[in-house]
């Protein structure tokens, strides 16, 4: 039984529909800030529109019935060919960049890596700086739409779990699944709009404040600067930073139960709890070597400390400083810390906190197992049961990751990246974080520098973890086609 | 309901008693050799004899009653202490190490990791040599003695598996238990001897192929050469240790079945099957890299990739070539295959093999079920069902294994170590592998150079790592208390 092509055709034509309209922006904003790439902006559009046009007229007057096979195939088939589209604009002078790197440019803003092959950010056009904070924001709404919709759907590390439909059917309900989305674009452009605010209330240009808003919400982490946040030298604008890096990072559903008119129990996920004291200890922890060793003032090594560990941990990647600078451990804590990640539902890449937390409820259950061995409790998340099938979910799920990660590292060092980089580059890919914990990729390097191979691996890397990895592996194998 | 100390104080005495033995045959050894070191030998022999034999009687006259809660602290305790007694000869001249360095030393021979301080081996008195080689063998022993015995009956890591008994009150079924030991030991030391004169017949020293048996066979990895097997420059030599090395890493009850009087089923373990291919495809993809980018010759590529995979995989340690030297790729295979191990009940470090066979069967189970979700059969390794239990208990002990590396590399960051030595250091010690992939502790290297406090931090994760890490977790619960 092969997958049903034309949903993934109708689909793909709606979405570059969308960027068509974005780029005709563009067009318009170019126009405004003079910076003489309308036309390109402009002609753009009407490619991507037109290609857009002939997705969906080619599949007029079908009824869209979705199902399990083709919504692998569209997913994949979107998140590869989308970017294509986006890249147009980094072809034309004055960036002029190789298709390689403006597909890996759009890939990165469209995942919300925020890994990015542009360096002297302060030099570019504004329309082209604009445009990779707005694809990062479209890019933050279609993955929200893919924790919600897409992934529960196809059952992908334990997301069956955040199912709104409790029907074993698998079949959407299409008007509740309307509202939700409704009310988490709501809140989506509601955050952006009061983050927009509140940067340019604190000293931002209007322009800085529009395109930080917008690699803010969607934790993304592309900047108008090549110092990154370091540039406003501005504690007030950094904790602003934090804490809607950490909105971004929480489960949107979450919000929509707290607005929603949804019931009052499950009010707050155990998942939200464990990210936020998660948070507060790995602050702690560098904070205090950053008093001890550096030897910085205690409130500005909390706020460096906060700012490091959330934009990784968020896997947003901006830099409020070179944290590679700050020696052996703060390195070594960044690199872990990105296999970390924000809540599942969210916009963050890495392993994500549902699972850490369903992995570590798992190993306390077993251990204490060793002590009383005849005590068999369900294992539980908040006050839902947890089925054994869900946590090998879960399990296949963080093992995936990991393999993903060592196999890139490795197919990574064989086109010639050191291992330091090779691994640091991995994990920066496939958890979307964006910067490396090395100095070659850090927080003040670009990766303009890698082997055209590295860069179409990591391309590769950075869709395969946005897409939580099975939805792609499972294109792969022969059952697929029976 | 606190543990018993006397069965640990008993087991102890006897251990001891028997390196005390071992220490006064070094004595003979030296007077043989005529390197002056007899007396010392001497001493310390009668050190320990003397401890060895206080703790013997003051638990004299008891029944030897093991449960659960004191199994882990006897386990702990020996492989704490007795690395003590056995460091007494590094603190006399000529070695006159400091007694952080000297502990190290010795905990990595006992533990077979194969991590060295000592430089300039060429130079040293046999005697101490040999001294290191013996306390490996030893080491060897205990290990496999660990993980047919003690280990399944702690329940860890899927062990309970390969319990020797079927009984569920985890009886131990003495007279059983004392004839598969000695077949056990009679097999460990066949496989000695075999190796001892298959190296003398090939051109080693009588003295070096004696050392080199007795590290190669227990996957320890000690050499009399700071060149390690590049030493002998041999082809033949390196075929013998890769088969040696091997055959120290199958499960030694996999021996039992196949030359004792068991049953004609589970002839064959999964895990071997598995390992062998595994090494087939590392060795074959090392040699490729090998031959394309040195390059080297078809034979002398094949020869040296099998060393290297084998000396790694094994945990052994030994080196052939300074495969730092061949460039990224070979040190990030060898930095990612240390975490594999051999097979479960050998000597061997890292995960082990018989949980990657678990792990991958989960996972292909797993992603079998997201095309047929109603279908449900039970996970088998070979004809045995795995419970869901053991299976947790694979995954308790792999995510354990992983934190315990990440956690051990950030404390090695923060005593200074830069982020490529932490991270190779800490796979080295918590695999019982013994050499890193960076230059600065990779085969041509020593730890020597280290700070004092990762020396500690290193010798602490050997046992760790050694024990199967639940085995010392357990203890530092509340839960063990009450």
């Amino acid at each position: 039984m092969l997958p049903k092509v034309w949903p993934t055709i109708l689909t793909l034509g709606l979405i570059l529909l969308a960027i068509s309209a974005a780029e005709a922006l563009m067009a318009l904003m170019s126009l405004a800030l003079g910076d003489g790439l309308a036309v390109d902006f402009g002609i753009t559009a009407a490619l991507t529109g037109a290609f857009a046009s002939a997705c969906i007229l080619t599949t007029k007057g079908r009824a869209f019935d979705l199902r399990f096979r083709d919504a692998a195939l569209l997913t994949v088939a979107v998140w590869v060919i989308v970017p294509a589209f986006a890249a147009i604009p980094f072809f034309n002078d004055p960036i002029h960049m190789s298709p390689i790197d403006a597909y890996f440019e759009a890939v990165s803003g469209l995942t919300t890596t925020g890994a990015t092959v542009m360096s002297d950010l302060d030099a570019r056009p504004p329309s082209i700086l604009l445009w990779r904070s707005t694809m990062q924001w479209i890019g933050g709404v279609g993955i929200i739409g893919l924790a919600i919709v897409v992934l529960p759907f196809l059952r992908i590390g334990g997301m069956a779990l955040f199912q709104l439909e409790s029907s074993e059917k698998h079949e959407t309900n299409l008007p509740r699944l309307r509202s939700v989305a409704l009310t988490v674009v709501a809140i989506y452009l509601a955050m952006t709009v009061l983050c927009f605010f509140a940067y340019w209330a604190l000293g931002m240009s209007p322009f800085d404040a529009l395109n930080h808003a917008f690699t803010t919400v969607c934790t993304g982490g592309y900047s108008t600067h090549d110092a990154s946040f370091a540039q406003f030298d501005s504690l007030a604008i950094e904790w602003t930073a934090i804490v809607f890096m950490v909105g971004g990072s929480l489960p949107f559903l979450f919000y929509v139960r707290i607005f929603g008119r949804g019931s009052t129990r499950n009010r707050v996920e155990p998942q939200v709890i464990s990210f936020l004291v998660l948070l507060v200890v790995l602050v702690a922890v560098l904070a205090t070597w950053l008093v001890i060793v550096e030897p910085m003032q205690v409130f500005t090594a909390i706020t460096k400390a906060a700012f490091t560990v959330v934009a990784i941990t968020t896997s947003t990647g901006y830099a409020s400083a070179d944290y590679v600078a700050w020696g052996t451990f703060a390195a070594m804590l960044v690199f872990l810390m990105s296999f970390l990640g924000g809540c599942t539902g969210s916009t963050t890449g890495g392993i994500k906190m549902f699972r850490l937390h369903v992995l570590f409820a798992v190993v306390v259950q077993h251990i204490q197992r060793v002590f009383h061995p005849h005590i068999v409790s369900p294992l539980r998340y908040g006050e839902r049961v947890v089925s054994d099938e869900q946590a090998t979910s879960v399990g296949t799920f963080i093992f995936l990751f990991l393999l993903s990660f060592a196999l890139l590292a490795i197919a990574l060092s064989a086109v010639g990246l050191d291992p330091g980089t090779a691994l640091s580059a991995s994990i920066a890919a496939v958890g979307n974080i964006g910067p490396g914990a090395v100095p070659e990729i850090g927080p003040i390097e670009t990766y303009a520098l890698l082997p055209d191979a590295a860069k179409v691996l990591l391309s590769a890397a950075m869709i395969l973890g946005r897409l939580e990895i099975m939805s792609v592996l499972i294109l792969f194998l022969p059952s697929f086609y029976r």
